[in-house]
This record gives C-alpha cells, structure tokens and sequence, in this order.
C-alpha cells in the first residue's frame, strides 16, 4: 500500500492531522439513536456488543426483544452474569413461524410498554430495541407513536435499534444508521446448518 | 405492509414453508470463516457479540486486538467476567498515531505469533482476529501465511476477521462476509464528542 516509509509517514502524519482537529472541535455530549439495518448478519451482534462495552463502563443497560422469544439464548445466559442488565424477551417467535398476526401485534405492545418503562427510568444509560424494524415494518406499532418517545427521551439516553427494513422515518431521525450488506453468505446454500455461537 | 390478515397468512405460510426445506437440507457442522468489513461502525462490536453468544454456550473464546493498544477497555473489563475469554490486546495505538512502520509491523507479528498460539490450541472454539483486516491491507502481515493458516486450521474451529478493506482474497476464502455501510454518520460532524459506551 505504501511505496516506502518516507511515503508512509507523511500519509499518516496526514491522517493523524485531520484526526486531532475533528477531536479538538467535538465537545458536545448527547444520547445518540443508532440503528443497525439491512440484509447482513451482525445487526443483533453488533447491538450486543454495544451492550458489553457499556457494562465495561458500569453503565445499565436495558434489552427488549421484540421477536425471538427464546428465554435460554446465550446472550440472555451470558449477560446475567452483569447485574446492571435487564434483559427483557417479549416476542413469540418469528412472525412466519407464529403466522397469528393478532397474537403478534398484542406481543408487539406489550413489548413497547416495557421500552417506555426503561426510557423513562433514569438509571438506563442504554436502551436496545432489538428487532423493532421489522415489527416497524409489518406496521405492528403506531410509528408516530414510536418515534414521538425516541424525540422526548431524555437528552443523554442512548437507543439502539435493530432489524432489517428500518423506515425512512426512523432513519431520517437516527445520528448514526449501520446498514448491514451481505456480501457473501454461500454457506448456508452447502448444507451448513445453523450451528451454535454462530446462529444462535 | 400486508394488505389485509388472508395477505398476511398467504405470505408468511409461504416464507415458513421455504425457511423449512432449507434447514432440511442443512445438516453439515463446519467452523467457519466469517468477515466484518466496511467503514460502517459495528465491525468490532459485531464480533464481540458474536463472543458474548459464544461464551453464552459454554465455548472458549480467543480475541486478538491488532490495532487498540487499551489494556483497560471497556469490553476488557466486562469479558474479564468470564474464565473462557482469552483476550489479547497486541497494537501499539493506531497506525497513524505511532506513526512508525517498524514498530507497527513488530507488533503486528508478535500478535500472529498469539493468533497462532490460539488456532493451534483444541480447547478454543471461536477466535477472534479484531482489525486484522487493515494490518494486511498495510502489508504489515505476509498474507499467503495468514491465508495458510486460516485453511488449515482444524474443521471446527470459527474465526472472525474485522476491519476496513478486506483483501479480496479473504473475501474470496471466507463463508460469510458482512460489508457495513455507513448511512448516515452526522453526529460527528455536529461536535458532537467520543463517548462511553459509543466509541470506547
């Protein structure tokens, strides 16, 4: 990538430059709507790791799982080892797997109750609402209900939403929005099947 | 999205349907070589999910931090939770903080000494190579090697890579390569400082 090492320092003293100045500038403080979206793997992942970073700060962290509805996953197993987590798994399974559209809708709403519990709570640094895209998607919750106590959360409260299909809306609000794309996945196609710390 | 319940039960008794003929056919188990690329934030944190699912299972997990140099990370801190998590942080800061070639190229090698410690070792299930990708793309790591050991290690063994620019021929090795995006990323340029739980 680099023809020598005269070649070498002067990009990375370039770099180093432009880094130092975007630092000096950025001084504000704010709890930031993050959305991880898109066809890719690694948008739960990714929010998951979001969670363990901010328990290494002592920071409480809410979970609402708006679909998977599995209370033994290994997120949920190994996240209970941290006092500060409130995990919290309100779904009924995949929505083609239920294939009870009022069933799914009552699961949604009970799940948003919780969310609205946790934002409103002080004590949570950082809210994770995995999975809220689609549910978004399948109009299971009132949008403009959705995005009405993302604006009024508290002005240092993070949220992170997952899930493929986020509407333009909630994009159009986010300060940061991941999309996901899935470059290559063949394994499946192979007869690879899901297996675990991988899948689930 | 659906036009009526009738809609909603056709399309969803139609994706069950394909999801079940799928995992049919899946029966293989098989370590895989799994790649987080792109300038989208998530690459890391994506990977350090993946090691709180896999710890969740019981299975012991190497991490090899390439590029940070922070033995006091947050995720640091919370994985010292866990006895299964072999955490090694190899960089020297980031390349063009150091600012020297020879220094980073050290580092560089005396991490894939670890990452090799860890491959060769049966007891690890899931290794994780954080920003190994860029250390390749800067040339500071002999690729054929890296590629060589990724091929033979044992066939149960699963590895993560992240980090921007990918070389082509990881991509064309890998069994699953997830490219994230950056859609919208505003908040930077708003001053709008590295945060807790966000950035660190």
């Amino acid at each position: 990538m680099f023809a020598d090492d005269a070649d070498h320092a002067r990009l990375t003293a370039r770099r180093k430059a432009g880094y130092e100045r975007k630092q000096a500038r950025a001084t504000l403080e704010k709890g930031l709507l993050i959305v991880y979206t898109g066809p890719g793997k690694g948008k739960t992942t990714a929010a998951f790791g979001m969670a363990l970073r901010a328990i290494g700060h002592g920071m409480s962290v809410g979970i609402i799982q708006f679909i998977k509805s599995d209370q033994d996953s290994a997120e949920r197993l190994a996240l209970s080892r941290f006092e500060n987590v409130d995990f919290q798994t309100m779904g009924e399974g995949f929505t083609w797997q239920t294939q009870d559209r009022e069933r799914d809708m009552a699961a949604a709403g009970r799940a948003w109750l919780e969310v609205e519990r946790m934002i409103n709570d002080p004590r949570y640094a950082l809210v994770i609402l995995d999975e809220l895209n689609p549910v978004l998607n399948y109009g299971y919750l009132d949008l403009s209900r959705v995005l009405e106590t993302c604006c009024q959360r508290r002005s240092d409260l993070h949220l992170v939403v997952t899930g493929r299909h986020a509407p333009p809306a909630l994009v159009e609000l986010a300060d940061l929005v991941s999309e996901i794309r899935a470059v290559k996945h063949p394994y499946r196609e192979q007869g690879v099947k899901a297996q675990p710390g991988i899948e689930f």
